[in-house]
């Protein structure tokens, strides 16, 4: 008999893998785990053809669409406009910017602000109606309580909705909105987090929602045996990002990932520079310029945070990918404290292999462990 | 056939509990866990004494003791005093702390860095000599690698030494120079901890020193799952100490207990207001008070901001048990992520039996969670 949690998702290993690449995803779900496509950064119509690509590949096969949806800042009806935002930015955040860039001999973009972020850009309702005409098999969300839209369009069309939280008291919110899945995340996890590790965050979680949704654990999570500790915790499988961004498939930047397999553990920081809000990423002299403790500017709230430092971080992520030294000292990545052990490029299926090898010796330790 | 673990400390169940409560530890390690007393705060003749207390306790089943040592503050020969590390303190610190207190409606003491701290007075060795006539059976070292009488001595007297680390680089240098037991403690953990989680932190010590010493996992554990989560990821064992603090036998204040009950996870920080590294405690406004980015003063180093801090908490704690309202503003205490999960007092051996049905239910969950 399969576990519940893969019996309600149709997979043979509970395995969740969050990419914003399309073949990372495929490769997931065709290996028996589940591939979540990040959605948020596409338009309507890119996102229709990514679906429709990864739905050639998985022969029905189950995947799902993460998207992030801020419910405070788009719940209320009114739509927010980038040039509604970009003039509450305040106006020496210009100048420092372009400082920090001229500090790494870099010049400012004249018109710095003119393209807003994913965030501020489409909605999340726009997205989700191109998915629903593809066989998506979970709806995530991946920043507070989804809108009602998103829970409707979900019990409509008979599609578990999942919420990324960081404390137990969110995940009891998020139960009581009529979320289907919780994914209890851990600070050491990329992006954004909250406080509490995985190793409290999980247990906590799991006691505050008493079996009323399935719970999967994340942050810091990429090996088997730490999936087996979730689990043995009492999580009903994993949620994954980080391990996906050195594979083979993955989109990841060259320059980006010699970054990542270089790194320790303690080379992340929780760093509101680029969003607005705590998200962990790579430490880098973009992160520093954003630590007002250490001479740093401090970041602007959400979503006006992302308006200035996209459109900068994707220049950066350019000249960084040609070699350009300053633009290498600012370069940053969204990323977990477990890119400490992600330590060589490989396919995605053999990343799901190795999990479940590495998940079958780390129960086999623990029956061991006992005294006979 | 016991795990090797147990073979080595001759115990039932590995799990080790740091304490600076007798009790506790006598409890425990006549429960079959491993207590360990936190001797850095006595006088040799008062660790004497208790050391007396626990040989009568426990009739030859094992303990351990646990001491704060900076090597790099103490290894060089030479013993500084408390009156020369006091002339470095900075004469506005004295001012800021008298205004912190009055803010809080409490007087300044006239003469508030008499008393050196327990990191400015007895050192180590001195304390380790008073030892040496118990049968303990492990010397642990909390703060960097052990100084080498500490390791001297333990080689010696066949006393396996730990050392408690927060980064798989310190657990190197440790095993390098010449530990017997690494107890890799997340960030999660009550007092001094680095950043990485529990959760990474774990297994990438694991990898870092390939099998040269057993590794204990320390940070959040409060709980038997957590524990075989630990042990699912490749630990032999856990280092536990916040959990202890809620027990019937611990000496922590009532009002203190209280406090703990009431936590959630998310009301701890990891603040250098107390002893000048960063240390896990309760939020307080006294951890409010020496947080530079929001208006407070910048902590001074250790053991500097020990001799100012710990007059003024040991005066606070006082106050607050008599139930002055500043005082109980201020006052905050060592403890880890896993408060949020402690919510009831208990005794030490009830706790420790907790563990190990825990445990063993956590055992059968992973087993379970395989596909037949």
């Amino acid at each position: 008999m399969k576990p519940a949690i893969c019996e309600k998702f149709g997979i043979d290993f509970p395995l969740f893998a969050f990419s914003h690449c399309r073949d990372v995803v495929a490769a997931v779900t065709n290996a028996g785990g589940f591939g979540v496509l990040g959605g948020t950064a596409f338009t309507p119509e890119q996102l229709d053809k990514e679906l429709s690509w990864i739905d050639e590949q998985v022969g029905g096969k189950p995947y799902g669409l993460d998207l992030i949806v801020p419910a405070t800042y788009e719940g209320k009806g009114e739509k927010i406009t980038s040039s509604d935002l970009a003039a509450r930015i305040p106006d020496d955040v210009r100048g420092y910017i372009a400082d920090v860039l001229a500090a790494h001999d870099i010049e400012a973009d004249p018109k710095p602000f003119a393209g807003g972020s994913s965030l501020a850009g489409t909605t999340g309702r726009e997205l989700l109606e191109a998915a629903m005409s593809h066989p998506i098999k979970l709806i995530a969300n991946a920043l507070g309580v989804p809108p009602d839209y998103m829970i409707e369009a979900g019990k409509a069309n008979g599609i578990p909705v999942a919420a990324l939280v960081g404390a137990k008291e969110h995940a009891v919110k998020q139960v009581a909105a009529g979320v289907d899945l919780i994914v209890a995340q851990g600070t050491e996890a990329g992006g954004h987090c909250g406080e509490v590790t995985t190793m409290v965050l999980v247990p906590e979680v799991i006691e505050a929602i008493d079996g009323a949704v399935p719970v999967l654990a994340a942050g810091g999570i990429v090996t088997g045996r730490q999936m087996a500790a979730a689990v043995a915790m009492g999580a009903d499988g994993a949620w994954t990002g980080s391990v996906w961004l050195t594979t083979e498939e993955a989109e990841t930047a060259p320059y980006t990932v010699q970054k990542f397999l270089a790194a320790s553990s303690r080379d992340t920081i929780r760093s509101a520079g680029r969003t607005g809000k705590p998200a962990r990423q790579l430490k880098s002299d973009w992160t520093d310029a954003w630590l007002p403790n250490d001479g740093g500017h401090k970041p602007l709230p959400l979503p006006l945070q992302s308006m200035v430092a996209e459109p900068v971080i994707r220049r950066v992520d350019m000249l960084a990918a040609q070699g350009h030294q300053g633009a290498q000292a600012l370069a940053t990545y969204f990323v977990g404290q477990g890119v400490g052990l992600m330590n060589k490029v490989k396919p995605a299926r053999e990343v799901v292999r190795e999990f479940i090898e590495d998940y079958l010796a780390a129960t086999e330790r623990l029956s061991n462990s006992l005294p006979d």
